[in-house]
């Protein structure tokens, strides 16, 4: 009757399915306008169901104004209702996604160990910081972070870099990619065009393209950004790495430091100094940053991302006290503020040391596995490459001179089963370092660090390029 | 000695802190270019610390560029390393923070009644979710969030609004205010121009504009959106809450519907569908989604800050098939995606049917809460107002024909201890709704109502406009 049919073990209500069903009949037209419905009593007999179920299925149709019903008259459908059949949209097509794919040797960047993390003390300091909260902390309670948080991430900045910053100054964000997404949005009004270090990090580089800033690389040697090549006309801004460049490595010394601080503040330009990594440096303490050379001019982005883990998504933005005002509106109308359970833990975290106890153990494992994957490519390979850049961080970047790391290498290694990536990868000028491969450890145990090698050895051997 | 004053109990190592004095000393041009530093064994005498901490000083110094030693000469410090004194940046002076005033009576919009949340037992849950997650959902697991909390959402609006999605249409957000500006970034392409309704939640206005769209506002009356005065040219989408209109309160008919479906389609635009609060209706059941007359014309937009509390910073979006590749895009380079622990807890939160049964309490209370509000105000101020819209959601919207709540009218509230938001604040163009308020209830108990509407009617009774 009516094309009603009825399930009843869906947990949708009856008179929900009958409104459904109603509703689609009046927009598909097969319900004409001004067509008279049966009475609430009439359809409830048919369909065998409560005259109450039919009278709710009405009343949603009434309210919503897909029927019209007037006391003593019959009840008829609504004008204008028909839509017909949707045409298609075309746009582009959805690409599957890929599936994960188990590698046998997987030398990807950026990875922390997260085995070696201790989720269950984690997960009891979240617990218990989270029923200390307040219950207006459960409501939105602003852009800028955590007071807690601030404050101890302020105190942590100090006794792991000797950086004197005011927690006022530090801003929590939702990771560092948002960090420099945000900063960027921040900048843009002021021109469009920004320096980056060639080789420069893929997905940052992206981020700052797809905010529609045109970019400016500049070489980086085994030192980092090589500050002589620097044109500051119509730049906004200059994004580095100067604690550990990503991808190659160096430190940068500290002349050029000046030079890009003299430079900034000739140019009236910001330095985005992003420290993705340098808690984990093997031949001393973690680098003194940009920042610590001037507070006006220097933007530091900082991230937990690789200290603890990465879907924590906290990391932060230290700020010069005149960008606080126009960061704050920002941050609101992007995705308002962080949530406040793992904010709340890791202040915690920080404020018992474990944070600093965690580092330490990190820093010595990684810096072991530094050491394995050194002698593994020793006695391996020889004496055929050469490592860029400084003992940090959670990746090698390697030279092989002579040797030419293209796609069509990093398509047989993927084939293989090993994941890597060829240096010229990162690069803006392509050509360059075709001659590294960056190979990320920090995830990888000692054994699988070896075999990694072996296997790697192998792909070397075994690669015959089309086009040599 | 060398300017250095060691402090003992700060927290930073000695070696540091001697490191810091010599570089600051270089950087402000007080130690010269080609200077001699003393040896380590000299300036540790004159410190009366370890050799071995000068040491490491000289050892950070060294690495980092500030100083050169070579074996068999004298440490000297290098070149290029004075800044001088910063010239100060001007800009935008910070704003100080406005303090939280402590309401008399506070009719703030949009605000769940946080304490009747069950703060312990979804902290339980949490605790219990996060435990079971795999190791690799602590690293990156995509920008679409956990499928198995898009499969419980997906029940959800098929139990709650009969609306029957596939879980790989929902993307998880950061919220509403995220999920529409990511929309705002999928959309920006197409063109600069959306329509949205007049009067329009001024902060999701906000995200709009700063996007760089131009708005062209569409009147709005007791019913929501009039659709007579669409204008399609040049538009790439049309930004409405059918379900409830913020902040008039009209559940849009049926007919206005189909026009909008059959406008979007004949323009080609898409359709930005806002349900923030339809949960909470009074009448019946909550009304059908748009997005059930065409999944491919109409994005939709849904937030649990409403049902369960702001700070869990979860939305969603649910996304035509054509856009899912780039909305992944965007979603990766903004923030990347979700924390996996709140994500979780929800899951379980929907799964186990608590947040029915929480909904189903709330709306009950709030019923009550808006029952007792419209009851004080005919006992107050008898029969000089009359309601806007549906009864539904967390605030009411009120006419007082012949009044005028201006900007003088709210700070003279605000003066005497009352948070309320005048009927024009929302609006496009100025003027149209000057005699309507907005008074928010959710968040208040019966008791702080019945004082509330006595303090707004001691208000009306007290203000002398200025220039009436």
């Amino acid at each position: 009757m009516w094309g009603i049919e009825l399930q009843r073990k869906t947990g949708v209500t009856l008179s929900r399915q009958i409104y459904q069903i109603l509703r689609d009949q009046m927009t598909e037209g097969r319900l004409q306008p001004d067509e008279v419905l049966p009475s609430t009593r009439e359809m409830a007999q048919q369909l065998s169901v409560s005259r109450n179920t039919v009278y709710e299925a009405y009343e949603m149709l009434s309210a919503e104004g897909y029927i019209i019903s007037r006391p003593g008259s019959q009840t008829r459908v609504a004008k204008g209702l028909c839509l017909g059949k949707p045409a298609s949209v075309t746009g582009e097509s959805d690409k599957p996604v890929q599936p994960a794919q188990n590698y046998l040797a997987d030398f990807q960047t950026g990875r922390p160990d997260l085995r070696q993390f201790p989720m269950h003390l984690w997960l009891q300091l979240m617990h218990k910081a989270a029923e200390a909260l307040p219950v207006n902390q459960w409501s939105y309670t602003g852009p800028a972070g955590l007071p807690v948080l601030r404050e101890e991430i302020a105190a942590w900045l100090f006794r792991s870099r000797g950086l004197a910053i005011q927690p006022q100054d530090i801003f929590i964000t939702a990771g560092a990619t948002q960090a420099l997404n945000l900063v960027a949005d921040l900048l843009y009004s002021k021109s469009r065009e920004i320096i980056v270090e060639d080789p420069c990090h893929s997905g940052m580089l992206h981020v700052l393209q797809s905010k529609g800033f045109g970019i400016r690389p500049v070489p980086v040697d085994n030192q980092g950004i090589q500050t002589g090549f620097l044109e500051g006309k119509g730049v906004c801004a200059i994004y580095v790495t100067p604690s550990h460049q990503f991808p190659l490595g160096g430190i940068l010394p500290a002349g050029r430091r000046a030079d890009l601080i003299r430079f900034a503040r000739e140019y009236g330009l910001y330095l985005i100094e992003d420290d993705y990594d340098s808690e984990f440096r093997y031949n001393g303490s973690p680098v003194a940053p940009l920042r610590s050379m001037d507070a006006q001019r220097v933007i530091y982005i900082g991230t937990f991302s690789k200290i603890l883990f990465p879907a924590l998504r906290i990391g932060y933005v230290i700020l010069p006290h005149h960008l606080h005002s126009r960061w704050r509106h920002l941050r609101t109308y992007t995705d308002v503020q962080n949530p406040p359970f793992e904010q709340a833990a890791l202040a915690e975290f920080l404020l018992t040391r474990k944070l600093d106890r965690h580092v330490q153990k990190m820093r010595r494992l990684y810096g072991n596995r530094r050491q394995r994957l050194l002698q593994e490519l020793e006695r391996t390979f020889g004496n055929t490459w050469r490592v860029w850049g400084d003992a940090s961080g959670l990746h090698l970047a390697l030279e092989f001179p002579g040797r030419r790391f293209d796609r069509e290498f990093a398509l047989y290694c993927e084939k293989s089963g090993i994941r890597l990536t060829p240096g010229d990868f990162h690069s803006l000028r392509k050509g360059f370092h075709l001659d590294k491969l960056l190979l990320g450890y920090g995830h990888l145990d000692e054994e699988e660090i070896s075999r990694g090698i072996l296997l790697l050895y192998n792909a070397f051997s075994c690669f015959k390029p089309n086009h040599p």
